[in-house]
């Protein structure tokens, strides 16, 4: 009687770690399709991307690095913004002020509302116009879910991102999923930029789905977030400034020397090994299940992450 | 520029603690409904319900207390062997042992795999015969989500649990919504019994439903266990044994002199106050949103608890 047996896991990491073993001993008895380690023992290096330094933020944190990677595609002008304000050093000594259960982390100036000590801006704006939605690019990947979704006409994943489009309306979107980043605004539509930023950190906030920017998504280091103390105020945040947790800096990858950048790399969501991997989800071929759900929905779908393998020489 | 209103709350526990002053301030800006604010302010005692200490756990740590809600109509012999293992202190110093980020906490009798020193079972029983799912019976309330469900013919709430149903096969079960308590099992779908467990963390896990006997839910206290460090092993287990979280004990709450009891009341959930509820989240109307999502997924409604208010004498 195994605990590590008791249930099993999101098996990402520990599948990456030994995928090729696994393989090996890929299973006969559920017959219809690979596992997800199958899947990813499988993989070709084609099935696989960097990130690009340019679009890559790194959270400086105590406790390690939080890597983003930022979605210009879908929020250009606060990407752009956000880079700006990563350069001219906004965030290097602000804090994560809200953390609240099953919702979200937050960082801000905690004295956005002094005036006298509110961090100045030098280069970037403060403010931009929203980005809640764009126009459906049919010539962007899109890798639609077979299974539809309960807030949007349709799901998918362009990009290495969860997305939805509607075809009525002529739009496409990113959606509140696990781990993707926003730009955090004021009741204005047009009042936020990015200088405070949230990640999702519970089950997928999907009404805030055109309701707020979203630029990017956490590849790396979630758990130095989600699993901060909660604040205890309203709303999650953090009452006592001590319980603040400190940004040592949010650097572009690309401004980093390359020997201290991440080597990543992202399964592509737009190529046939990534939909075996949505179907490796759909119907569960590891032994301990008894169902298969035959069905899956966006905020289940993992997007694996590597390291990049070194090249023999 | 509140940071403050830089994204919206989760709300329930703000809400909970303001919800007279709230509704005194409800905006006429939004006018096709109350906001949940609203919802709660307007409640009437008999929208509420105690907890039942009889199936109530208490799940005793150093940070603190986490109270679960058993589900005897869903799981009445796995509900039945946690009480009975509580009472001959199975868990008395076993540990926390698993926190895999976005997925599980799991508590377990760290040695069950050593004969000589594993916990042992006195009255109750180690395994139990699965109980994934039951008959549907009309007669259970049953409030029914308007907008579908990926993984189930339909979803809702009975009794305060989040609840598929399936007229085809005449069957009911719980749902893997966050902070759902299962009793962890091996292969066998008849290997667990509840003496490990696992709360949901993380977006919620679908797949599992049916696979796996839920039992309960958390009512308060999940920060306790979604904050906790996450296991750097495989499956998110704790790689050394001082990383584990000591329990130092689970009670049955009618075990617990009544002073000591947590005063709790939920929201009943087969109330035309709780419809209102859904209804206010479906479709926003705080200040903040621009889009109102006329959806709802089951995993984005909140069943509200509150102190029980002290009776005036």
């Amino acid at each position: 009687m195994k605990p590590a047996a008791k249930i099993p896991g999101l098996d990402v990491v520990a599948l990456l770690l030994s995928a090729h073993l696994l393989a090996s001993a890929a299973e006969p008895a559920r017959p219809k399709g690979p596992t997800m380690a199958a899947v990813l023992a499988a993989s070709k290096p084609g099935d696989w991307r960097g990130l690009d330094p340019e679009n890559t933020l790194y959270v400086e944190l105590a406790s390690g690095r939080v890597v983003i990677e930022l979605a210009p595609a879908f929020a250009p002008r606060h990407v752009a913004n956000v880079k700006a304000l990563a350069r001219e050093h906004y965030w290097d000594g602000l804090a994560i002020v809200r953390v609240q259960d099953n919702y979200v982390v937050q960082w801000a100036d905690p004295d956005a509302e002094k005036p006298e000590s509110a961090r100045k801006i030098q280069h970037a704006q403060r403010t931009l116009p929203a980005e809640f939605e764009r126009p459906l690019d049919p010539k962007l990947p899109f890798t639609r879910l077979p299974d539809g979704d309960i807030y949007a006409g349709e799901a998918g994943f362009s990009g290495g991102f969860p997305v939805a489009r509607d075809k009525r309306t002529g739009k496409m979107w990113l959606l509140h999923c696990y781990g993707m980043v926003g730009a955090g605004r004021d009741n204005s539509p047009d009042s936020g930029g990015g200088t405070e930023m949230y990640v999702v950190i519970g089950h997928a906030p999907r009404h805030l789905d055109r309701n707020v920017t979203l630029l990017g998504r956490v590849v790396q280091g979630m758990e130095l977030l989600s699993a901060l103390p909660r604040g205890t105020g309203p709303m999650g945040f953090y009452e006592k400034p001590e319980q603040r947790v400190a940004i040592r800096a949010i650097h572009v990858a690309a401004d980093v020397p390359e020997s201290e950048r991440n080597s990543l790399e992202i399964m592509r969501t737009d190529k046939p090994a990534f939909q075996e991997l949505i179907e490796s989800r759909r119907n569960r071929r590891e032994e301990w299940y008894q169902v298969q759900a035959n069905r899956i929905e966006i905020g289940n779908v993992p997007i694996p992450v590597r390291q990049k393998s070194v090249e023999p020489r």
